[in-house]
């Protein structure tokens, strides 16, 4: 059975709820295999420490560590990684580094508090996080981008001590992800990965420390880990299939359209490219560049296969029904290619990344233009937001009651306690109070 | 075996690190059994709706709603519970209320943006989530506070629709609580608990439509629900058992520290009340107080149980070494009963709300002070921050690129993107140069 290129759809079929509805279903399946090896690795480290990691590391990533201490990458490694790479990759790294820090910049929050009549102190104290752990990816998909993304917003938050896992198997150390780890101030790393880095960083071992929070993309192993120290431990978001959505008027070039969404596709089969416009011989254009361009590609199997099983160019009345649609999808990516991308702004209720204009396509947002590319998927724009600063810093309430101001919330207080009968709570309100003989 | 009233400790005793992990070690254990009928009650709501709602509410709630309709409590019936309370409990809920919404107010985020030389807008849009649930246990334990603290955070970050859902065995309804509801703003409220209400809000039903975030405390089926839904659906925290440390100069009245530690005490059994003081001396006293007032308390049982099993009296050496501890421990609740309190605070790493002052007990923070008592539990401190506005917004990133500045971007886009071999990325990136004969 030949499958289409594209999937070509209008809001109009009598079944376009349906269908749409079909195209976005996924559900990600946890394996009870999985599920299990994981749970024994992570007993392992638990109780073993690096004796576990040791064994782990020579049997999932076929090399052999001589002790412990052979886990970690000196930074003097880091820094001849750094002076080693291509010198117009080291420029893209640090520019794109810089562009990042600005942005992340603007996200930092400052503790506040305000003062009361009678003198009673209310606030909230913003503190960065202590220990921060940072998964990356090991072996042939080595994305130094990745290490950008999550390291410097934690840096930017003020987190202490930023400790990266990566696997290497084989032995084998990619510099371009060594050097993008000194650009943005990583400061320890150490050659673990799968659910045996996930346990490391979560309970600690001899030489590797306890970590606050764990961040960073992984496998099925290291997704199924991350869920399994929940709790103990503070979680980046579990990432589905990456999306775009594309609404054109139909004046930008076809071929740029076809190529974003080619950009989305070529991560894996399970990703998705929509494109909605009101033209429809626009998208008979792009369905023209797609065929035209995608045998020129070089994961032109993974962009086929992407396309074919997720992908759809959708015919729409007109922008404003456009964005309704995205609005229900709630997309990790949403690029506006249309005159006067701002205007349209107050009507997206929920995306990841908005990228506006036929200037903005996905790429730049993925690499250098400042913002996160660690963003929500499968929808979970409609509840959650792009990995940032406010993901390193966490707040403290800030109560300091005057003795007279006490005395008014303890009579409060009071007859709220004694109303879901807590009367300890009532009685230690009520030591406060000033009128009634307890001072 | 006679219980010691409450553990004594100090921390120049040998073991006293191995002895305070012992104190804190607390890991919710999921019970195999409550996970299957979870995940069979979850199923069927998703797949009969409103019959299997009414079928669980007949079975675990043992009353017989007519109809799905019934299920709904209309807003009259909650004026007419805020009508129909006391007169003092009213205006103690309205007092509260006003000062949580006038605290959270604070909270408020708004969206930012920043344009470049070249032209190039970045920010960051802020908005509320469109629809959220909240579950408020029922039957004999009903916490109305509970329903200020999860609802006016949500009102106040502009949530649209404020679903409360709520369990009524046999059919009793708490007044106080319909009375918060309405207070707080709460736009519909459904008669449905347990694993069903958690379903039908994450999936919706033809009469409860699907949320976007679910809140609010449960017991273990409700808590194993919200863990089954996540990913679908935004979630609060799940919170472990309640905690105080207290940090006493040896100034305060014993009597009150002792009430202070009751009122935490007197949650449940699993309820962790510790104090630390370098007085020794106080602490006698603390621990006398203890035993004189303990047969006085209404909930004496549970408190004796919670302080011999979970409590202990701490002697450090000074109130920097009982920060040191604090830090450690990273506190729900930290109590600073002490002179000049906010000169501690630069030193206090992690806490969910600070007290300060001997006026300042955790009981007026529980009900009316205005912060959220909705507070990291079990040491998750570290990574976590009280439920605020924040909770009830999400972020999306902007980039609106200018011809001129995408050209610039789309080089340094270009070869990270080949560096990762992600071509179409970088193809993307490429038809935006604009020296290249693209334009």
């Amino acid at each position: 059975m030949a499958d289409s290129l594209i999937k070509r759809m209008s809001t109009s079929d009598a079944d376009f709820d349906a269908s749409l509805t079909s195209l976005l279903d996924w559900e990600s399946v946890s394996n009870p295999a999985v599920v299990e090896t994981v749970a024994t690795v992570l007993a392992k480290v638990r109780a073993d420490g690096d004796a576990a990691l040791l064994d782990f590391t020579r049997k999932f990533d076929a090399w052999e560590p001589d002790a412990a201490s052979s886990l970690e990458i000196s930074s003097s490694r880091m820094q001849a990684a750094l002076e080693r790479i291509d010198v117009s990759v080291r420029a893209a790294l640090e520019t794109a580094a810089d562009r990042i820090r600005t942005y992340h910049q603007h996200q930092s929050q400052d503790s506040w508090s305000y003062r009361e009549a009678d003198g009673t102190l209310l606030g909230q104290q913003i503190t960065a996080l202590d220990r921060v752990g940072l998964y990356v990816p090991g072996g042939k998909a080595t994305y130094p981008s990745s290490v950008l993304m999550n390291a410097i917003p934690a840096k930017v938050a003020g987190v202490d001590e930023l400790i990266m896992v990566s696997p290497t198997p084989k032995g084998y150390v990619n510099d371009m992800v060594l050097a993008a780890a000194a650009i943005a101030g990583v400061d320890r790393v150490f050659t673990v990965g799968g659910a045996q880095a996930i346990a490391a960083l979560a309970y600690g071992t001899e030489s590797i420390p306890k970590v606050d929070k764990i961040v960073g993309p992984g496998n099925i192993y290291v997704a199924t880990a991350k869920r399994q120290v929940f709790g103990s431990v503070g979680l980046d978001m579990i990432a589905g299939p990456s999306e775009i959505l594309v609404i054109c008027d139909g004046k930008t070039d076809p071929d740029w359209i076809a190529m974003d969404l080619f950009s989305q596709a070529e991560h894996d089969e399970d990703a998705q490219s929509i494109l909605l416009s009101p033209d429809v011989e626009f998208l008979n254009k792009v369905e023209a560049s797609i065929a035209r361009l995608l045998p020129t590609a070089e994961r032109a199997d993974i962009i086929r296969q992407s396309l074919s099983r997720r992908g759809a160019l959708v015919c729409v009345k007109d922008i404003d029904e456009a964005i309704a649609v995205s609005n229900r999808i709630a997309p990790e990516h949403l690029e506006l290619s249309v005159d006067n991308a701002e205007e349209l702004l107050p009507k997206i209720r929920h995306a990841g990344a908005i990228f506006m204009g036929r200037y903005t396509p996905e790429a730049l947002g993925d690499y250098c233009a400042g913002p996160n590319h660690v963003l929500p998927t499968s929808g979970t724009a409609r509840f959650s937001s792009p990995l940032g600063v406010y993901d390193f810093q966490k707040r403290s309430s800030l109560i300091a009651c005057s003795a007279a101001g006490a005395s008014e919330l303890a009579k409060v207080a009071s007859i709220l306690a004694r109303g879901e009968s807590l009367t300890a709570h009532a009685q230690s309100a009520e030591y406060r109070i000033l009128d009634d003989g307890n001072e």
